[in-house]
């Protein structure tokens, strides 16, 4: 497929979604011009929000997070994250009891702060569990896998509780060469030996991008055809962005390099409207 | 789980959404009783939709086959169809050139009408078919299963083109011994042999709910605690229902049966909030 | 991957297994030179057997066909097929009654032959179907797939009985532009409609190259380092070869083509030990 | 289905093939009166094979740890484990270089001490892994699953070398109440993660029935027919000693608990031909 530029395409757009990470930023920080970028899009009066696929913070964490590193300008209701569906959905289910969970305390903090306990895996007692109401995998880190996942497995055998999966990513990049299994690749595992579907939040699935959309009608008035989709990766920010009915631009800052993308267009079937090599070309 | 009386229940609501094969009609047609049910509803100013897994007809259609059956005081807003996501799908991305499809003239009418050429796949010419830009699986009737299958697969090797499902239902009942390959179970054998995900539409998707939604908001101020979904299928009405925040109901006129509700409970890890014999229990 | 001559890297080995579609014969019959090269292979001194996924035809009807194509030579004990071990299982598990199948009359009497009778699935009556005591999935042709799949899955669904497929290629080629959907194709559609795993036979299956194993021991006294597997297909033809612990070559004169070989491996992770344009080479 | 009573089948046998955890042992050790059912099975002149989905000890290993537990007469002939197989096959494919591995060192010591060097996941530098020419995953214990299993992805990433595991068991059963990951549970992990396909060992696969087949032949003259398997999982011992050909009796001491049985029989489609208390009965 033909490259288009950046800097043109948007400028036919009333408002833009992007991608957090391979787009914004990557392992080494926020990615350079990004920040001029994005002063760019506002200058033009086009709104700007980012839909990540992360409950390992808070929607503040991740404002605080960016402006660390050098990315000002974003509030929290500029960001949409897999976490706060879990979390609303959690809400909405008016669940009562215990919640336990599979992540780090502050992960916990931010989904599950809501007036009830939350109880990480390790501290559950498989013997007195009665009062454990719904479960929650929140991220990678925080636990010890070789003792915790087995003991969610046996948790979860045991009792036949809602479980939500907060993030659905399969895997992350952690440098340019490596990755590292995600929370959704974690909860796949676990799935899989127990032959059970868990409820999962996050880009492809449609309710991340009817958040956002309803979130830009509160501050103005806009249609889907207004909206262009940025991302780096055809399986979530494109297939998920298609469905929703908004045009799509895959960059080629993250999981997707140049010299494979006509391959994986074609091996997934899932087509991007545009590539851009990146949003500062 | 123990049992509720639906009339009780309801009352809870101001909402009702209702799944249509096994909860209002089945093979024999109306289910007996479900007309003064749905009258006893209206009398306590419920607001009632129905949400179905269906691309064979339209929505006025759809009204008149209840009508037919016996179902009055249904309009064309208070039918919502996987069938009208997958139009709108098409409409939003502006898809130019012809559509090739699977399925029946009447259910190409009715997707497709929209101003451009829809084709069924028995038409296309492989060896010209540079104009056909998207491919919809409509229904599962209407072509020959031995030679258009095949076909379609050919089509689909040759062009990587947007393919929609416009009801993801991988069977359906067709009397109380029988079921029938739905559209959504040729749809996944062409996926598994190319390898690839089309888009799908219908539940348990959240677009399907996030549709009937936004259009109750058109009608009144209600908020999701204020809807129960209920519908004779786990995977299909309580996941979607459950994912998408609304308190859900399962009746056993349907799919799910009384004497291994349990059981599928337990192995699918899908939990109603509520199981009903029937609505007009 | 370097390519190596076929012709030299043959005479290494003192047996050689050959795939037949693909790498003997193609939509055009004959590929030219195949019957040179196997006549060479014999002068060396060679043991040629073929191994194919098929239940169409008996062992001497695939001879008879070679002939008619112009290959001579090959003899009943040259030829090992799916349909045969499936066949064999048929006699080892001593099943009594009926055997329903989906598939032509002719392989059924090849599969089938046996003091016993078999019925077509389109003759099975569902109301009074207590006799048939196993079902086979013999072929992709001799039925109609609107009705005979859809009956298919409602004798399975009332029946648990054993459920044998006799050839579990998911597609083949009809043309060089156009495939077909198998035998193995259709079974999944079945097997994912019903949730249930039926029992295949065929590459990669270790059965298959276990019986050619077995076939040649008869013939003289040979170990595995000294047998050379050759196909045109990486996940049939190499993956079975490899994991009974047999040399491994790929020709690219069917299913791979030199232009996508090294994505295709990369790929799957499957790794022949050769790559030859083709066995003429 | 009914039950009939082992002592009375199992004398209509030459040969019984015995699944080693759920029917001679479980966590507590060797299950109550199975020394002597052996001895009565010995007695009758019946040959006996214990084939066990197991890669952490070698066969030796594994006839010291039955004497421990108080069953004697079993010689390192008697025991088929599938980490055998998965040995002969790197030794068939006559693979060069160092194979690294996923696993404890006394797996890798019984799996891989040929004339070669392994290499513990923890001690391999990605940076300076050219020498790497296979892996193999060989047991959940022995690492450290959140460093060790991410390092094991990236690994395989990078190299595209043939992978094996040892033992497909995705789980296995560590108390009455709890199960744990096994080996092929982790390795499915990062298939998945991969989207790649390694190649597995252990029942159901054919080569396990193959590989005790072949060894009893060597001890005399025996039909497919005279050999019983008996295990207590429908997925793998019954599934693999069906599809060999055998008669097949499942026993209700581990993994299939009587209350299930028909319900998991249905589900599965797996129909074992005898269903049995206990090796005891």
């Amino acid at each position: 497929m033909e490259k288009v530029k950046f800097s043109t395409l948007a400028t036919n757009y009333k408002v833009v979604f992007l991608d957090s990470y391979g787009v914004l930023k990557n392992h080494a920080g926020l990615i350079d011009g990004v920040s001029e970028t994005l002063e760019f899009l506002r200058g033009q009066g086009i709104v700007t929000k980012v839909l990540t696929n992360d409950a390992s913070r808070s929607r503040q964490q991740q404002v605080d997070l960016f402006k660390r590193l050098g990315l000002n300008g974003l509030t929290v209701n500029d960001i949409i994250t897999s976490g706060t569906l879990a979390r609303l959905f959690l809400e909405d289910k008016k669940i009562t009891g215990k919640i336990g969970y599979l992540g780090t305390v502050n992960a916990a903090n931010y989904i599950l702060h809501i007036d009830r306990d939350s109880v990480p895996i390790s501290e559950i007692d498989l013997e007195d569990c009665d009062d454990i109401s719904a479960f929650v995998f929140l991220d990678d880190e925080g636990f010890d896998w070789n003792v915790d996942i087995n003991k969610t497995i046996n948790l979860l055998r045991m009792k036949n509780i809602p479980v939500v999966v907060a993030n659905s990513d399969k895997l992350y990049p952690v440098s340019p060469r490596d990755v590292a299994v995600g929370t959704g690749g974690i909860a796949k595992l676990v799935e899989n030996i127990l032959n059970r579907k868990f409820i999962h939040f996050g880009k492809p699935d449609s309710q991340m991008f009817m958040f956002a959309y309803n979130q830009i009608l509160k501050e103005g008035d806009f249609s889907k055809h207004e909206i262009l989709m940025v991302g780096d990766t055809l399986t979530t920010d494109i297939l998920g962005g298609n469905k929703f009915g908004l045009d799509t631009a895959l960059v080629l800052t993250g999981n997707t390099i140049e010299s494979s993308v006509d391959t994986l267009v074609a091996a997934t079937g899932i087509l991007p409207d545009y590539i851009c090599r990146s949003i500062m070309d």
